[in-house]
């Protein structure tokens, strides 16, 4: 048993632990943003499939050019984009073509609408105009070749892959079936939210809301259970149901030493436990339980901003690796704006900070109040502080929130 | 009429232009992420409450130190968190008291369980133990205080914002409701996904989709029209159909000088003309049609990459606009590590490039084949390049895709 491991070596835990992929599930492409795709998506055609006029203009031989500027091209027709005959361009004759057109036979060039005067049926170059060979034309294959890895396996899907897999005309896709995750919440304190408190000694419950809004954005599918009071057989049956039902189970709560703290005893028996509190602050009770490489325990504290966090640290992880993401936390650095005192130094911070980009540089300031700072910001960051002052202007390692809710970052 | 207008006389027409915000819609929080918040989330009440212990031990007064130190203070009862009783602590006593536990009356201190042992009913401090008064106890309103602004009027709801709402006890949300955008799609040589093509002269419609996947990451509702032929008749009837039954319709394709580029001369007849074509590459054909500031019709490019950087351009802050963000293009700098050459000297254009983050500062690179560049890269960005070639190693502007398609950037 791992009991209070370093935050690397939590990390190294969740990478060397046995954590099985889910399978594969077809879905609409409408229903794809913020899937993981299960393949390589592959062109299935060149792109675009053939030489394809850019502008509104003329398709003609560059060997004709004399004729374009002395004694005129004759049109010959009309090339509308999806034509569905075939057109090829005769010597002395040119053949008016548009925008996404697909270039006649024999053209290799275009001579654009601006440039040239038509009399009779003719088109004549226009004095100081000039025609490069190949111009305006969007060569076969030029944005990318059949068998082209257009978006690789593992791939976060973005509104912008959108447009690529419409392009490849993909109708379905494939992606990784998304976890299923039941958020458990403990506490004889904690009333859901609407709920009519019946004296003063409540809070509300917003774990499982805010790990529910960060579970789906990771692209799982979260279910919120009843809250559940201080009890030792409460939080068992609770517990068994939910693996049942589930991929991964979250608790918030009954971590510490407290005599009403059950979860720390009840959890072991569903599985092997991976680690049992990291040296971290704030979070530092997170525990992991591996139940067989395909059901998950990942019990946090009660805490809003420890359980946010410290879910958003391995949580994160182990919720990649069963989607067949590399688990890494990205780390960045940025320019520190004030001193960091007040350390704790056995264990390694992640503080809240506020967050700026200036001239293309990040910068971080930490709040006073750090402890208890909001998370609010999605634009904010966490400063890794590992065990020692750090005076301002140094470069800092941190971690963007908003790449902690997606699976991949920068 | 605006013809043909720069870059920065589009953003301040459309500063300018009256558009009316949308209506207020009352949501659940759970499905609020992504919305906007109509009004200011004021704090129903202090966080926290009253002072509250952030540790498991025993509460005291810290004039009974000394007691603690020698003679040992006896422990009077349980405060469990969420406690319904009333408890004090009485000179000579303590109570036991857990994380998340409401302070008793007059207790000042906490001594936390590590730092003492029990010996019949009687708490100890250890040697070489030391108690700081007040530490382990979050005071009352030291997060916030009631009535304090939470979460501003504006605001993009991220999911971290989901537990400031919960811990709030806002089940319900007053957010912008949904602008409903209708996308137009139109060219004889375009398919559908799925659909089979009669000969090779076709491309997959892609436009409508991705458009539909941004919108939707801006809070809008999409509806994506049939694709329409190339007829005046069809896009005009499509057109009036779209306007009726949504707030926004875009169209794209048909801006261009082609003889079939019908949807230009028909746009002006639904409203006033903002402006009509920008200075911009790629994208300039773009155009936006005001109908009495309730309705809008923003007609794009036809080529892919054209249409969704005018769209992220411009379309973006109109819909901003209609969901009281003050429309901003978030504009932020980075170093080039390539020369910039080939340049348009007669309009400004907007380079899809990739993005580095090294050492806490953006990087980016310019791609030879730029104009034909996939936008597959969420975490790429676009380069300002304003008639005027760039030299390496030059900060240049840049604008993050990703907050393109966010309302608010950092």
């Amino acid at each position: 048993m791992n009991k209070y491991v370093t935050f690397n070596e939590a990390l190294k835990l969740i990478q060397q632990t046995k954590i099985n992929e889910l399978g594969i599930e077809k879905i609409f492409i409408n229903q794809s943003v913020g899937r993981i795709l299960y393949n390589d998506i592959r062109a299935k055609d060149n792109m675009p499939k053939f030489d394809t006029s850019n502008m509104d203009g003329y398709a003609f031989c560059y060997d004709d050019l004399e004729i374009l500027k002395n004694s005129g091209l004759t049109i010959d027709s009309i090339n509308k984009a999806g034509n569905e005959f075939k057109c090829e361009v005769k010597k002395g004759f040119c053949i008016k073509t548009f925008t996404g057109s697909k270039m006649p036979e024999n053209a290799d060039s275009l001579v654009i609408v601006e440039q040239v005067k038509v009399v009779d049926n003719k088109i004549f170059l226009k004095q100081n105009e000039n025609v490069e060979k190949a111009k305006w034309i969007r060569k076969k294959g030029e944005n990318y070749k059949k068998n082209d890895i257009l978006l690789h396996k593992g791939t976060h899907i973005s509104p912008f892959d959108i447009g690529i897999l419409a392009q490849n005309n993909n109708v379905f896709v494939e992606v990784y079936r998304q976890p299923k995750v039941a958020i458990l919440t403990s506490g004889d304190e904690i009333l859901e939210i609407g709920e009519i408190p019946n004296n003063d000694n409540y809070i509300y419950s917003s774990n499982n809301h805010i790990l529910n809004a960060i579970v789906s954005s990771l692209g799982c599918i979260g279910s919120i259970y009843p809250i559940l009071k201080d009890s030792n057989t409460t939080i068992k049956n609770a517990l068994k149901d939910a693996l049942k039902q589930n991929d991964v189970v979250i608790t918030t709560g009954g971590m510490s030493k407290g005599d009403f703290d059950f979860t720390k005893n009840i959890i072991g028996e569903f599985g092997s436990s991976i680690f049992e509190s990291v040296q971290i602050k704030p979070g530092k009770v997170i525990s992991y339980i591996n139940c067989n490489a395909d059901k998950h325990i990942i019990a946090l504290p009660g805490n809003p901003i420890s359980c946010v966090v410290s879910f958003l640290l391995f949580g994160r992880l182990i919720i990649a690796k069963m989607l067949g993401v590399t688990p890494t936390i990205p780390i960045h650095k940025a320019k520190l704006i004030n001193d960091i005192k007040d350390i704790d130094t056995s264990r390694m911070e992640f503080a809240l900070a506020d967050l700026y980009l200036r001239d293309g540089k990040y910068e971080v300031e930490l709040k006073p109040n750090r402890q208890s700072y909001m998370i609010n910001n999605i634009n904010g960051a966490m400063i890794l502080i590992d065990k020692k002052p750090i005076k301002k202007d140094n470069l800092v390692d941190i971690i963007l929130l908003d790449e902690l809710i997606k699976l991949k970052g920068l």
